[in-house]
């Protein structure tokens, strides 16, 4: 390869070492972020290159444990399959199971987040306005609103709890506001009713403490990853994995392709 | 496959759904942790089966907190240059850089702490005596002791921050005084300066607030999926993978096998 | 979870089991598969459902050779950074490299197929009507054209290559011919010179030889899978990561974040 | 980052290219490679960096068709479950699958090769007291003997196959027939039967033709990489990962911790 072509250089606002010190977007590891800011200002602080307030610290770190624990979850059945073939590596399982945090389960809240920041932004109008043409823009075009439905709750308890947070904390509410003139209006369409989940909840929420809507998704992996390694764990006391393959294994019929 | 064979179940204790309530590991979701936990809090119920104290939940934010950010680390490179692949799965890059979360640098914490627990268990004698029996156990089979040695840092700002919390937490120290004692025995064996790094801080303090060593990897895998995100996030809006793939090609020499 | 409900049946035409025999696909493994199909007849197998005839086998087989080594590629630079950190893991420092395999580098096969397969074939007309059509739909919505261009090789030798192979096995050549024509047209409509490159080749072949659209990413999965174990063993007799880890190092430039 | 120290420089004997050609391990990729090798040929010149034999050839696509296909085996429904939630990333959901290829399936004919490369060749004496001494070895520490025993053949049909066409293809036999000795001893020693696994024959056939221990693990990840592109396809075309996670919901019992 060329050796005459002036050499690439890297750039980086994430951190930086010296012999006697860490540096962490700005920060002083040791003397300022260590003991003083938990995970989830960590999350913030990675994330928009800021700490955030006590309020929005709060919010993340609830969002986070609203969306961690499900029990058997297709992600969680795929890291204990894949600890009972490779039981040498934890962090493998771990993200066996996070590849699964894609488009169909995780992805929806950044979707909402989408909506909120950018979709709806480039209508004109009130709110209600802008909800209405939301609707009538995924209608129209036969996409799902993400936020809406959900298989197991009707109701979806996380919602309303992590909306009451949020008017408690003080923090302001208007992405979330415009997600519910957006369940409403939904409703109205479609004549038929429509859970309003805890999806909706964490993008509308993540986008009025300031989240840009890619990183929403960053809230979903960091729970997944809490409730993997749990269920690895339990994994490991109490293995499930061999009962699971079992099932399945009884479960299926073969049949010849007809190609 | 045979249907006659009674049908396998599955146990868990982690959770459990119904049509109104989530159930996680013996708490309602919404009613009592929504809001009430952090991260850390429910890192620590995932993996005990319990709520941590306040004390223990500190400890556990400012490890991950100490660990999550370098900078550009091998895992964060293979994110960067595997979301240059793959922009479409944010998770993708993610569980890219979490598998490099193996035996040469999240792994160690869990080495120490299973040397505290389970190796130096099973020696007989006084603290200083059980300490003596690792070095030497580890010494005369040529292991290198993990949590000593560092190779940016001849003195780790981190342990010495971490250490002093516990001590004023008020939480048990008698783990991170064992570990300060195979320090000092190995030292003294070796006869050269050995950094005391921050994965014997974690190994220890992870044992002296009582979670099982093979739970203490969960701790790294927590903060290499924080910091990961801030990583691909960054690159998202400032990309670097091209960058650093035409530094390596600039800097590769080719030559044929001789088989 | 309700018992009353009707159990789940998990349907399948891979293969299955009995205590003396294995079947997939409809063959006996033992009796008909092994020693009488190579890996690429298996491959054609898996997707389609049934054996490929010799001229397709070898088609297969000189794709994926075509694309499988390149040297320091960003995945196999991934792939050896999750080896320097999880070396109990050789299927991890793989899967790290794999995940990488998306819609920049290996999805772009899987788009020529798609866009030949099914987005040609929904216009009327003629071959040359069909690529004119396609090259006006693709450049009126500034879409990039799958296939075209290349970074490193003004003329990509291994699409020739491939094309000739092709003609000479007597496999159909309509799908190859469509993307020439489409090839003649967007060079005459963008008025520059483009490369007709690997991509397009495997893409078309594809295409020639009845694969689906959406199996043709399996390809360069293949290839990649077998790539990347090339340079993991590579990098065991071997090691770079650590001097790719310090390139990198070097060349960063870090500044703090101005949120 | 300092830049006085001397820059890194990185060397392989993969690959290289420059503006016309693509050398891979010494050949020409298209004058001397694409259309005049297949994917085992390949495979062999990236982990040995020579070109097989045929009868070398034919013996690794045997051994890949051997293991690539067994219906729902828990990498398969891994990746399923993965592709239920991220049906963006084709290379996600097989990756997923892939981490499962671990010490539990897939290591084992890698350990195979090694313990008849390595730990067979460490004692003296002729074949038979080499063999005596490895089953002697790993019975006195209570180590399983890889490549014996197997949970759905009492023979395992593929194990005969293998040998079979090693011995018509005329390739040295030397390690089968290590291999077939400590199968000897081993049902000697343990006085009850045990069946010689597929696992056995391609640790066994891998080393007689000349592949380095380490490198047999690919033979797995290949065949691996292969089936799970085939699941993944049908899990495309008909669904099945919900019928997967319903059935392990229904048969899931929760009960609270006991911590």
């Amino acid at each position: 390869m060329s050796t005459t072509k002036k050499s690439s250089r890297v750039k980086t606002e994430m951190a930086t070492l010296d012999v006697d010190s860490i540096t962490v977007r700005g920060h002083n590891l040791v003397d300022e972020l260590i003991g003083k800011i938990d995970i989830a200002d960590l999350f913030f602080l990675e994330v928009s290159g800021k700490l955030p307030r006590p309020a929005e610290s709060r919010l993340i770190n609830a969002m986070v444990v609203a969306i961690a624990e499900h029990g058997m979850m297709p992600s969680v059945i795929a890291a204990r399959l894949t600890f009972l073939g490779a039981p040498e590596s934890l962090q493998g399982a771990v993200a066996s199971g996070l590849l699964g945090a894609g488009d169909t389960f995780v992805g929806p809240s950044s979707n909402v987040a989408k909506m909120l920041q950018i979709e709806a932004a480039a209508f004109d109008g009130s709110m209600a306005e802008k909800a209405k043409s939301i609707v009538e823009l995924y209608t129209s075009t036969k996409r799902r609103i993400p936020g809406l439905g959900q298989p197991h709750h009707p109701v979806d308890p996380r919602t309303q709890k992590l909306f009451d947070m949020q008017r408690e904390l003080g923090v302001p509410t208007l992405n979330t506001e415009l997600m519910l003139e957006i369940h409403r209006f939904a409703v109205q369409k479609l004549q038929r009713p429509l859970t309003l989940n805890a999806v909706a909840a964490i993008g509308a929420i993540s986008s009025d403490i300031g989240l840009d809507w890619r990183a929403v998704r960053g809230i979903g992996l960091i729970a997944r990853t809490v409730g993997l390694i749990g269920h690895v764990l339990e994994e490991i006391r109490m293995p499930q994995a061999n009962a699971i393959w079992d099932l399945v294994q009884q479960a299926t019929d073969y049949s010849d392709p007809h190609p």
